[in-house]
């Protein structure tokens, strides 16, 4: 650690991936940052907008492993005591399933200035983009955001499909698409009506960005014909049936 | 209607109300738009960005009545007819809580070209701002945003307290200071842990911003001393402590 006074860490969201939907704050700051520490979920346009000088890619390190999670936590203290103005760049919103949360307390308890800089989350952008309003006064007072891709040393699902069920509100499943049977499945068992409808968007504000719906029954099979692949959200719940009143007005992407 | 082609209408959410929060894509739309349709949720620092020629109010009207839906929606497409590229400019995100979905379909069904700009939620920005994180590896698999806001037409609550209780996971209560006694006693009586830490974040990212803190059991309390007062924001799990560990070192608000 050095004299000087800690630089300060910005945990910031970088929006689904256009680049349009940086917030004005996130796109000033990644012009002025003297390092940007990423991994691949901020999309290939973003992380373009960085100058490569600047950059760290704290995503998959040589030989493919992932960076373990206490790599990144050092490292941005590490960068802020050497005096220098950070960033920390997360897909969507850094709060929502991005482990900022993690980075946010450690950084605290090592006595580095942090500030968070919101990101639209693609758990709402994600349906806006097909056409779907996540909440609506005719058919949900609620709306749920849940993990499919949870912390793969719990031994069972943390996720209580039974109780989002009997919410009755809309349901977003982010990183979603490779444990669609399980969860529709626990749905169904959960007494939610099979045809509810459900929309798949993959890479949501890219330019190949891709729709796909059907209903809680048909969607595993809508996934394999369509192709879709991570990253994705699901949208689970009568909102998803919108699409089809919009979609020949809506446009964007 | 005119014989020419009609204009376009943007739906905008604009954050919760730093203008730094704006979207890229929702500033610019902001100075290029001929019509901006407000109420007064955006704020006064982005409601003050837009030239007062461009402006409508479609939130209070004259004699203190709220301008209803149907209004703004024909005016909408009026407007469109007319040729203007048009925006609809909502705090937040228009399709969380914002009737944004209502005016999607109006103006779909009347053939009107339209594009969803997402904005920054103030149910995550919120958080965010306190030093809270909606969702946290350690504590949650899920987030539920509800409106405490209900529609005054329906008869009793359409939200089910029992099933967002047994969920297990971060509850967001959006315009939900007046109810706080009532849904506070609803989650207790559905068994949620008294102790359960709750923050209500007031004006979130706004110069005059307050944020209190308690549980399930003090934030009634809580609240009438600090005068928390709309629009504010509820946050009610095992997040809500993360504050008190971070906010010594936490920057923004």
């Amino acid at each position: 650690m050095t004299d000087a006074a800690p630089g300060k860490v910005y945990l910031v969201g970088s929006g689904p991936g256009d680049p349009d939907l940086l917030t004005v704050k996130a796109k000033r700051l990644l012009e002025e940052a003297d390092v940007v520490l990423h991994d691949k979920l901020p999309g290939p346009e973003i992380i373009g907008m960085i100058p490569e000088e600047q950059r760290e890619d704290v995503g998959k390190r040589a030989g493919g492993e992932w960076t373990p999670q206490e790599y990144t936590n050092a490292r941005l203290v590490e960068l802020a005591e050497e005096g220098n103005t950070v960033v920390r760049l997360k897909g969507g919103d850094s709060m929502v399933f991005g482990r900022g949360g993690e980075e946010l307390a450690h950084l605290a308890e090592n006595g580095i200035p942090v500030e968070i800089v919101p990101g639209i989350t693609s758990a709402i952008a994600g349906p806006e983009a097909a056409g779907i309003p996540v909440t609506h006064r005719d058919y949900t007072s609620s709306v749920s955001f849940v993990t499919g891709h949870e912390d793969p040393t719990k031994d069972e699902s943390a996720v209580d499909w039974d109780a989002l069920a009997a919410t009755g509100g809309t349901l977003v499943v982010l990183m979603g698409v490779g444990k669609l049977p399980q969860y529709t499945d626990a749905l169904r068992e959960a007494g939610m009506d099979p045809d509810t409808p459900v929309a798949l968007v993959e890479r949501a504000t890219w330019p190949d960005q891709q729709v796909a719906t059907g209903t809680l029954d048909t969607i595993v099979s809508v996934r394999d014909e369509a192709g879709i692949e991570p990253p994705a959200i699901t949208v689970i719940g009568e909102v998803a049936g919108e699409r089809e009143r919009v979609v020949e007005f809506l446009e964007g992407y």
